[in-house]
């Protein structure tokens, strides 16, 4: 543990991909919403297309070219692109995308998350700090199993990671200084814009988040405050 | 239960008042703020006096005399004229009287309160929609062992109940529309607004909140969607 004045007071973690496993179960919701249709679709590809068109359509957000919407409306919109784009566009009708487009208040947490958050939250105040609406990441806890103090991030700043503000807000929301608070993420790209905000980081990889061929995040590639290869892990190397 | 369509979704709540006794979990902490100091402090009333300027504080937001601030600092500055207005300036430096200010983070909740809101919370979603901010309602429910899914109300809103804003945005981050709500009080103004948004409205009296003379919200003065004296009897009827 590299020398610091204090343990945080609050941690806040991204989640899709750091606590969750997006991937597969985007996939299996993708395969039950085609089930008994005449069609073949690779669903973890599609899974992969779906969340290949998440940076850009934050992107839009960020640049300004659209003002803020939630998360849900760009998922929703990122997956009629995806069946279009794949010639799938006649099998899903309004409501499936609907229901499919919850795939996302359904995703699994990887083994170590529901231990790991529970010792975290003996120890301090936790929150997700995700680019994922409240209502997404409200539905997303029950089903996954994590408790949590607050819901911040990109709705309470109207913005979208890795914009300042969403880490600026959540730390004054929870009425800490950002060197208060450990942003906790398997991106380092995360990491960056939380450390340049005053923030401690804590790195996790999750080298199996976009499949077996996964080149980017394998490792740390900065000295972030503490990084471990499981949540309890982590939370025993902070405090 | 009045007949209705659906149960609610979400149960948001009140929460000075209506789950936490702040009268004595006040006058407690003002008490310890004055141990040792050799001057005499009618704790109650000192309570009383602090919760009499948090209307009047929050008007001036209400009425746009001043821009949206957390309630912490409100708390504040109104310890701070409670003090003048008592002659006791003299006795709490800014240490104690930023302390003493943080009582609000240790209310105690009714005794009903924890089992009450564990019951909902298997029913369905539970968020405050209070006035008090995120990092307030964070660390009281910490204090008094409620586990929320989403802290919601005043902040998300930039705004104070009864404006609409607060009810509204607390239902729409849930992803909600109102009819899906119910507004759980113990103050018949609040429901009045919470009703006038579109939301189911449940009442739970109580009727030491102000001490043994008080003479409001000892009943409902409207026909809410349910009335209980207790959060799991009310609970029971919802579901």
């Amino acid at each position: 543990m590299p020398d610091r004045a204090d343990p945080p007071k609050a941690l806040i973690f991204d989640v899709f991909g750091t606590l969750v496993d997006w991937r597969t179960s985007v996939a299996r919701d993708v395969c039950a919403s085609f089930v008994g249709k005449a069609v073949d679709v690779d669903t973890l590809a599609f899974a992969d297309l779906w969340r290949g068109e998440y940076d850009p359509a934050m992107a839009r957000v960020r640049d300004g070219q659209r003002g803020y919407v939630a998360l849900d409306v760009l998922h929703r919109e990122n997956l009629d692109r995806v069946l279009d784009r794949l010639g799938l566009g006649a099998w899903l009708n309004d409501g499936e995308r609907s229901d499919l487009t919850r795939a996302w208040e359904r995703l699994d947490p990887w083994p170590d998350v529901v231990s790991g958050l529970q010792a975290a939250r003996e120890a301090a105040l936790v929150a997700p700090c995700s680019n994922g609406s409240i209502a997404l990441m409200t539905r997303l806890a029950r089903h996954a199993g994590l408790v949590w103090d607050a819901v911040l991030g990109a709705e309470i700043a109207r913005a979208y990671k890795p914009d300042p503000d969403v880490y600026l807000a959540s730390c004054a929301a929870l009425g800490l200084s950002p060197d208060q608070v450990m942003m906790i993420a398997a991106h380092n790209s995360d990491l960056v814009a939380a450390q340049a905000c005053g923030l401690q980081t804590g790195f996790i990889p999750r080298p199996s988040e976009h499949g077996p061929g996964q080149t980017r995040d394998l490792e740390a590639e900065s000295a972030w405050t503490v990084q471990a290869d499981s949540l309890p892990k982590l939370v025993a190397l902070v405090f």
